[in-house]
């Protein structure tokens, strides 16, 4: 999907206010106004769209899509099956999800629909096709807008069975096999015949790993499969408009990393708590996500396809956000390849679930509202940014976040129990090469290592088939490798590698074996020394011993004092480090800066920048922004453009709080 | 109901202990030597009053009745459906509860009955007319204690269908007209058939607030018939004998301001936690709690109708009162208006799940227990306070805590969903009141606001239709009138009011928009300005503009500091307020003294008391309570009668720890 | 069960390696170096042994028992029911269980049975048959090992009729009598019908106490017959080969004491944090259940049926414990009592959940791990230790801990709901003795007292029939006696006594009357004076009136100061002593001091240590154990043989930090 300029638009729901027709002309207007260029309709519209089975009124639609095309917007139109009408219900239970207690819902909220319903499949499809046949061919149209926020999973009957097709297909038909990596001689659990196997529930089998992660996979291709589903009419009359559906961060019961690889383009649902929290924080870790969909959608620009102008009505305290603050981070989602600033929702509900989530337009339906106009001003901002749209972020380091992995380490059982937080490991990797302005991918254990000159992995527990060779590849080929704790441990159906860790011949690329590993409860500390310096060790430490890596950092306290903590093992042409104690920023932030100077990186950014304000590169474009809480001065070194007010940059650029400045680069082509 | 006593007696068991009669014989001496003139009987009798389907044995309780009346003692006739015997339920199972989950529930406990099951409503209006036929002309028959403390709900089919009937009346059959005002559009969830709709659910519909509060109301709706039918037999035979049904505080499953209208006398059960909590604190809540119950049975009196003389058994840590505090306790709900003090229990249950909830006979069976020694001295002060029965409260001042508000507060997702503490806010400002010796009324929304010189209207989220135009009126005559942060946001279905908040005209009457809401976690203030002077704001905050209103207080933090805080609007010959800021103790306290010295209100109560000893008119009495662990004195100015001593009163009144005094007013007559 | 040697082995799954039959040698030749001498087989080898119905495999198992016969192991064999094979789910569901919901479990876990179900005692009894048959005369079976830690209840219609009739035989087939029993007048739940009679549960009957505790005896007694079920072709066909089953510390779902009468040896897994926590208090604690083990197997040696070499994998953190503390702790138990260290498991899991549950052999599958060394170092130990095995613990000081009232003080309602730790009361009563090298016994209320010098029954709520008459005539006989608050309150059926506490004739004995119960919630102290020392009183207070017992201490806080706190009464030839405060450390160490002073009671141990050096005797040896976090010296007084060393120990022992020395008395024949 290639843009000219940046979309700026949301959801938009005017069949909430179908009875007042006044109020749509009224958001023409406002629109307008705010610089709104794109609307996202029809998410929740079916049961005004088929209001009875069979029975389908496009009128109302007809009017919002000739009404946006008028005022100017593009239509991105949504597939309306993340919710259906309380009729279908009715007459098809079967539509509706049986959760986990096997218990059949009833109606009500959103994703409470069977994946496997061949009923609700072919609904689906005839209502994506009359869509698809009456708009396809709209000037407005612009992209699908696949459901909403697919999750969950359904355990009924016909799930059950379709769960039972994929395990055959996943253990080639072959039940000894499946026993024996499930290791099902434990506790007696020797499956004879695949009826006897069923979802992991609470109140039936719940303790093997492995069932829950083929349970995870299955969930992630139903979802997929469902998806292939809703667009097949989508593809065949609308081939040359592209699909999307909107994800939601690290959400982990779909693997997104697989998912991606079925849409046109990638799109995400941020929803950052910028001055609820520690802003330098929110920043990082919002990076890290947009880093990750960037990276997932391949390198190209990803969309925002949801944020909030003000506040969500989710979190149990939803602070305001300062004045400027949503504008920023909007711009920063774009800094990291988003392109597009899009909000849930246009106006806000008047009644329902989530009537106080912020909007453009408040309940007063005003437009002199600062939310609004903060909006409005944004909205002129991104006019501007125009020439960013498209521009990509190459990178040098990369970071594996790696969704098969949280399964595995969300579900295995023993060490550290209390403290399991992947993302956080990940995060506390991640951070000093944020904070300097280093553009970073974030990707899967199956990507692709050889663009990387570093490549970092924290908590890598699992090693799907075919890791261990890409990794040895990578470091043999001159790459350098950084491994954390519990390295290795686990294969696909998280069976244990014999014969030492980390398994599947990763120990002669590291040239150490990790022979116990210790767990400190959240406040107590252990100790280690790393080039002179003692740094306090936390809550899964692996004892190393080498067999041949250099020992760059050993264990002060504790039984194992003396024992390997940070080492490297040269291998091929590449370096293949180990930090194996769970460590803290202080930690992290030094070894990472020892990294950069060793490997002789630069930041794509190439300004420095005070912290709390980060610099970061897209395409001939560099982002700055100031999320400390002061104003602040940064360094360009000048020679920039300053493409928000079109003049050159100062060589000295003054930010205000929430600032935020793009500049061109000098040596780039104007 | 009019007595020319003060009852003093509690729920008696008998047929607890009908295998000892013996132990009936030593009640009724023991209850002469505690001075008890009342006794609840039959309240969980009907397994013993029926032992078999149409079979019935009154001989026992015939028994019971004429002992109790030998003996001098009231009797308080309890109908037994607050719990039925085994059988019926064996027999037939639909009067046993569908609980939200949908599975029926097995026999056991109390209140787990349908509400509106035939057969269950039939068995009660049978066993009634059978207690009404044989009791109802008993000279020892007092008044009708119908179930026990009514709660909870049934989901069955047969509930379901008459909530879709209670529905279909709400909404005059229009089922647009509830999609409408449901809001349903959002989610897609507009129904096009009745019997698409079922009560509220976790694995149902949960996140639709307009049900949620048609539920409620049906709820409401469904005891309240539930009691109609129960006392038909009673109102048909037995018409002089009031009936009363005995409530839980501040318990929101039931709009209690509703069923009060279908009472004679209100009754309700009070178990103030004094000496294990701060007894300031208790001693505002329980008064503020009485005067809720005075008002809501029309401001005449109210009966105690369970308290414990000792300690409860449901508390997490069941601490002793102190010497005296029981008593003190008691003597507290008659100064607010109350004309009873009674007990759970008279005799300590042997065993079952009750067994250590405080009696004023112990396990041990002995007069001599310090515990039935003290409430024997109560009963004796108790006959000195005969004149005060049937006395009342009249007040100036209003507080509204209404219940249809409690729970549209409780259903209401966004902004500070962790704070949501109604009762804490209305206790707040009544507080200042309280410990100043004004009366108090604690009225709801739809109550008559001419008597009163100051409603307080905290927290009041929810307008039913008529509140905005009587506050209008109110102010217009003269009135003055406080409103706080999220006012008039919603209406009866819990759809904001478009246009600018307060809705439904009150902008125009308080001169203030409330044009954004800031949310502050628990432990995180900002700060206003109001005359002269920094107070902490916090958890709540609405940011006002002023549309005319004058200014008398300001934020002074955060982004939206300047703005107004606390405003006054004169309008019509009143004085309308906002004051949007959640604050604390210190703040209301200070501003209601400001609106006691510009209104010139003047405490009924008339005797000025040092901190934690409370001062309270009723009728022409003054009751003076000491909470604080000293002795204090108390500077009466002369010239009352002390009703306990029966002489004249000292110009300066010593009261003890716990102690009470009771004064009748200089110039009112003997 | 006599041996001559100390066993040394664990749970051996070769099951879940007959892939790797590889593995298997290697396991021999593992087992040798690492001294183990018995292997515990077969726990969940059912969908092995019969992988269809009727359809069995011994080949694999014939092969393991040769195996290790050869290598010069005993087999300990256990019967699989603890898990069943898939198939016998999925043909007869009725082995399920229904879980307390009402809903029948899918296939799954662990213990997921019912145990009436007649299709699962046949199944299980047939497989027992034909293991007894195949195994009963193989010369290396040396013990049953049956099923695997019974546990739950299963709440089907089977199991609801089998309750009933288990009622009608409790209660001698009268429902007025239970009845009367259960207090059932209370809330009118007289049955007229044993089938209105269910099982407890949460959308059922929940609040009656007595319905609780029949229920928990049930369950027992159907563990029990599920066991003898077990058993009985064992019995048929091994009549020399002794029972176990493994129980679980103070697991109280089912009453141990009586579940021993049933087996020819107790058998206990054991898994003490130490390093994780304060080792003190968790030797103590182990010690204490260790003493309760030995107590309720006839004070014959005990077998620790499981342990863990390092660590386990189900504590939310699972710290490390340091080198050589496994093999002290498995020493401990031998100094209490056992015969026996051995493992769950030989070797680490592959996969499945238990997968990090720390093992004699690693994944790594090598001998040279520091936890297979530290193994082979205890094997060495324990050789040495043979002349240890079989010896006794002969006790003059008994703690009572009994089943019946752990589940009465779960069970009842009131007072301090908060804090009911019963075995946190009978710890702090056993720790002052345990500390100075007592040997305690911990005994049920149905025990015999005539041994002990002193018994002390800390929070001795219920008393079953005969109970105080056995302490009536010890006390006569001239014991001493300690009782602390709520003492003697509840009968078997959980009925207040009446007239005065403690009941059933205690008050005679003890001379005092328990009055009034004071309940202090954490972090809240009162005060009480004790042979002029002040100490704090906490939690739970009865305020005592002493009817002719010494006062010994008084309260000093609160409004019950001046009241009895302690008292003692000569009763016959012995003293009744009522400690009736909650107290803390402090006090329960100084009045034991003063029992121990009085009674000169002499700790059998014989050596005196310093704090965290615990002395244990057993037989003609004792243990000396060092817990500290430092080298110590321990005095010995000379002549001691050092049974580890060989020679004589010196006078002054030096103990490293985990070292345990085992000494032989010098008086003891060699």
């Amino acid at each position: 999907m290639k843009l000219d300029h940046i979309l700026h638009g949301g959801d938009y729901n005017p069949d909430q206010w179908i009875a007042t027709p006044e109020i749509w002309d009224e958001d023409m207007r406002l629109m307008k106004q705010a610089g709104i260029n794109a609307a996202t309709v029809g998410i929740f519209s079916w049961s005004l769209l088929e209001p009875e089975e069979g029975k389908y009124e496009f009128g109302w639609l007809d009017a919002v899509f000739d009404k946006l095309y008028k005022n100017g917007q593009s239509v991105i139109l949504a597939t309306p099956s993340g919710a259906r009408p309380p009729w279908m219900a009715q007459k098809y239970p079967e539509v509706l999800r049986v959760e986990e207690t096997g218990i059949r819902n009833e109606y009500g909220v959103r994703h409470n629909h069977c994946l496997t319903s061949p009923v609700y499949r072919e609904k689906v499809r005839e209502i994506n096709r009359r869509l698809a046949e009456r708009y396809g061919k709209h000037p407005a149209l612009l992209l699908w807008h696949v459901s909403n926020e697919y999750s969950g999973a359904c355990h009924c009957e016909l799930c059950q069975r379709a769960f039972r097709a994929w395990l055959k297909k996943e253990y080639r038909n072959d039940l000894n096999e499946l026993n024996e990596r499930w290791w099902n001689g434990f506790w007696s659990h020797r499956f004879t015949d695949w009826e006897q196997i069923s979802s992991p529930k609470s109140r039936g089998e719940n303790h093997v790993p492995a069932l829950k992660l083929c349970w995870d996979r299955f969930v992630t291709d139903s979802h997929i499969s469902f998806f292939e589903n809703e667009i097949a009419p989508l593809r065949e009359l609308t081939p040359d408009i592209p699909v999307t559906t909107n994800m939601m961060g690290f959400y982990d019961e779909i693997n997104y990393q697989r998912f991606a690889g079925h849409v046109d383009v990638v799109s995400y649902d941020a929803y950052p708590p910028y001055d609820a929290a520690d802003n330098k924080k929110t920043a990082a870790q919002f990076g890290f996500t947009y880093d990750a969909y960037r990276s997932m959608g391949g390198g190209g620009p990803f969309l925002l396809m949801e944020s909030t102008p003000s506040v969500v009505n989710w979190r149990p305290v939803n602070k305001l956000p300062r004045p400027g603050r949503a504008a920023q981070a909007g711009l920063q989602a774009v800094a990291h390849g988003s392109d597009s600033v899009q909000y849930f929702q246009w106006r806000k509900s008047r009644g329902g679930h989530e009537k106080f989530h912020g909007a453009v337009v408040d309940h007063d339906g005003r437009g002199d509202h600062r939310v609004f106009l903060e909006t409005a001003a944004l909205g002129e901002k991104l006019k501007r940014l125009a020439p960013v749209a498209g521009s990509l972020c190459p990178a040098k380091v990369a970071v594996v976040y790696d969704w098969e992995n949280a399964r595995a380490v969300r579900h295995y059982n023993g060490l550290n129990n209390e403290y399991r937080d992947y993302l956080a490991e990940c995060l506390k990797w991640y951070t000093p090469f944020f904070d300097r302005g280093f553009t970073v991918d974030v990707i899967g254990q199956e990507a692709d290592l050889s663009p990387y000159a570093l490549v970092i992995a924290p908590y890598l527990y699992m090693l799907l088939p075919g890791t261990a060779g890409r990794i040895r590849r990578y470091v043999e080929n001159g790459g350098a490798f950084v491994a954390t704790y519990l390295f290795g441990v686990a294969d696909k159906d998280d069976r244990v590698f014999l014969g030492g860790l980390p398994g599947d011949g990763l120990r002669e690329v590291f040239g150490v074996t990790a022979r116990e590993t210790d767990s400190l409860p959240e406040g107590v500390h252990g100790l280690m020394k790393y080039r002179g310096r003692t740094y306090r060790t936390a809550r899964t430490c692996d004892i190393l011993r080498s067999d041949g890596a250099a020992v760059l950092g050993v264990y002060t306290s504790d039984f194992y004092a003396g024992s390997p903590a940070v080492t490297v093992n040269r291998f091929g042409k590449g370096a293949a480090y180990t930090a194996a104690a769970g460590s803290e920023d202080e930690f992290t932030g030094h070894f990472c800066e020892d990294l950069i100077r060793k490997l002789k990186l630069k930041p794509e950014a190439g300004i420095e920048t005070p912290p709390g304000v980060y610099a970061r590169a897209r395409g001939e474009y560099v982002f700055l922004m100031n999320f400390t809480d002061d104003r602040v001065s940064v360094k360009t070194g000048g020679g920039y453009l300053d493409l928000l007010s079109g003049g050159p940059a100062p060589e000295t650029l003054a930010l205000p709080v929430c600032g935020v400045a793009v500049l061109k680069k000098p040596d780039a082509p104007e």
